[in-house]
């Protein structure tokens, strides 16, 4: 019996991640040179002989190259948005030869606070340089030319994906045909800003923490990642959806008068933290979230979204969800607005979804069909 | 010079709070029995001879009975909701008789976890029992019974207090002619509960909290206590709010490529934590927040709030805020609707304010416009 017999038809199949290792130094954008770096990567489908239908999927926070398929090893480990991608899926690698990629400073393989400072010898920890969402557009281009690939059919991602699609536009506006940039937003808000930094504080004052090098101190900072997830879930969905899936259910036993697990939505958001902070590096999170700070392209032009946008030459599908209150569709209409003051070509569409943030990850039959619809009509 | 002369006419002035013992048992909710207990409490104004003058001032999760005036022994302690409190103020202390009270398992000298508990001679800590906010009203009637006031002209309060003023039409609706309900809701929302989670497992998960006896290991549970504050401002205030007085605004210098304070959304931020931890007991505000949890009086009924409200014959005054997510102008109106079912007297406002959830400290023009006029039209 093999594995593959047991995955539906329309799955990648069992997949095997590959480490490209680049050897020239990089210049990141706060003047860190990084002397060289790995970038882990998957591929899904066949580059054609004309080198046209590459797609990279940018990954969101906590997300990784493992978009698609199952792993060898362990069958039961799908890829993040296997529901997306795959042979007559919406991003259909019939068509299309799909790349995904875990970013710089990344902790699933890539150079990041987890690898081998190549000076040391020792993990990097707090002293991996700090990242921008250029600097990993900067990162995933030397893999694009690894690969061979011009210019990308097209760049997809959610959220901070969103942001790396964008940036590709403006910084290498030649290789991006499509940017598909979905539950996104062209920076953060005060209010973004101020929920990742409690996040980062729960993280940096965890007395494990160490500064960032818990590594040497053999110790994780278990508690303040898990308090970082918690709050990020309860951002990532809309009340509504926590209303609906949880309601002010009380688990088995009534009111307890404790501080012990009463309420289902504490259950759920306990679980997910000591999930999440079991598998995930608090440095990765911690310099991801600052990529997310940062990332502003019109703070670049005066402060002029549109002047931001002027070198960008691809076509832009724009994806919102109704519900969707860390990056609310008034978000993605400023993306919108001003590319169509470019007067680029753009779709935008505001899909009526009850999950919030999350919606990006999920396979609401409109959105598919929306992101099916695009797809099929890049020419490759 | 005295300390008077320098305080604006319309304050209360100097003000001393006292301390009220109640030696019989209080059986609370949970069953736990609690053998006598003291209350914290200011009054502003004088009990006319009817005794029909009086107004309780219910404290939301950070207040207390300081609410108007100054201490004699710091000028600068101004009480929370001093602008709605004083002569010529729209809680007219001409008028009215005015009583704050700080709740039982508060940390400003009424009984709770830093109190001593009268077994052991030591500070309660995590012993202290849970309290509801019906448990709150049980002690807050006493405290009436001990001043002579049979009703109250008046029960008043914001968020949490608002609450405390529902349950009390509901437990004592003889003791109560009006109810002021600021920024309230009938019951927590999944959302609310989440965010209250996040919250106390900051407080429990930090390790100088020691299960609660803190006090016993010399240690305080800053960490926990600043993070639960710093998420609790993010909820108090609208996205539009962050967004006019701190915007994406960095601090002078610009990146620093670090996780210091860079945008001024995160100083303020810090500092309110820093403050807040510095001054508020931990097992206060998670006692605190667990009875906002815990508060569903149609969760008694049947989950149907017109039925909990059946027993209601006090007038109300339901106030919201345009931008409160924490809790929205929706959650005032099922307040209303269900009172109006039972044929009760209710007027509603819902303020057009930039502030959230804070704007029931504020003393924006309108809502205060609104608070002395229904003030006025109440007969003592």
């Amino acid at each position: 019996m093999s594995i593959d017999t047991s995955l539906p038809a329309d799955s990648v199949g069992v997949v095997a991640a590959r480490s490209a290792h680049f050897a020239a130094p990089l210049t990141l954008k706060s003047g860190a040179v990084l002397p060289g770096f790995d970038l882990m990567y998957e591929t899904y489908g066949e580059l054609n002989a004309a080198r046209s239908n590459a797609v990279l999927v940018c990954p969101a926070l906590s997300g990784h190259h493992h978009a698609a398929g199952v792993r060898a090893d362990d069958p039961s480990n799908v890829g993040w948005w296997d529901n997306l991608i795959g042979p007559g899926k919406p991003l259909d690698t019939r068509k299309f030869f799909v790349v995904g990629v875990n970013n710089l400073g990344g902790c699933h393989g890539s150079s990041g606070p987890i690898s081998a400072n190549p000076e040391t010898g020792r993990p990097w920890g707090a002293d991996f340089p700090l990242v921008t969402v250029e600097d990993w557009v900067a990162a995933q281009s030397r893999l694009a030319d690894l690969l061979g690939i011009d210019a990308w059919a097209a760049i997809i991602g959610g959220s901070l994906g969103g942001m790396q699609a964008m940036a590709w536009a403006i910084e290498c506006p030649t290789r991006v045909r499509h940017a598909v940039v979905i539950a996104s937003a062209p920076k953060l808000t005060a209010q973004n800003i101020a929920f990742n930094d409690v996040a980062r504080q729960a993280i940096i004052t965890d007395p494990d923490f160490h500064g960032g090098h818990y590594y040497e101190h053999g110790t994780l900072p278990r508690r303040g990642l898990r308090l970082a997830r918690m709050l990020g879930h309860i951002t990532y969905q809309s009340d509504d959806l926590m209303a609906e899936k949880f309601g002010r259910r009380l688990r088995a036993g009534g009111r307890k008068f404790s501080y012990e697990v009463e309420f289902e939505v504490e259950s759920y958001l306990r679980y997910q933290g000591d999930k999440f902070a079991a598998s995930f590096d608090a440095n990765t999170y911690l310099l991801a979230t600052r990529a997310l700070d940062y990332f502003d392209p019109a703070g670049n032009a005066g402060g002029d979204l549109t002047a931001a946008f002027a070198p960008v030459r691809a076509d832009f599908l724009v994806v919102s969800f109704s519900t969707d209150w860390r990056f609310a569709p008034s978000r993605s209409r400023e993306i919108v607005d001003a590319l169509m003051r470019n007067r680029r070509n753009v779709s935008y569409a505001e899909v009526e979804s009850s999950a919030g943030h999350d919606s990006f990850l999920l396979d609401d039959p409109h959105y598919h069909a929306l992101l099916r619809a695009y797809f099929d009509n890049i020419t490759v």
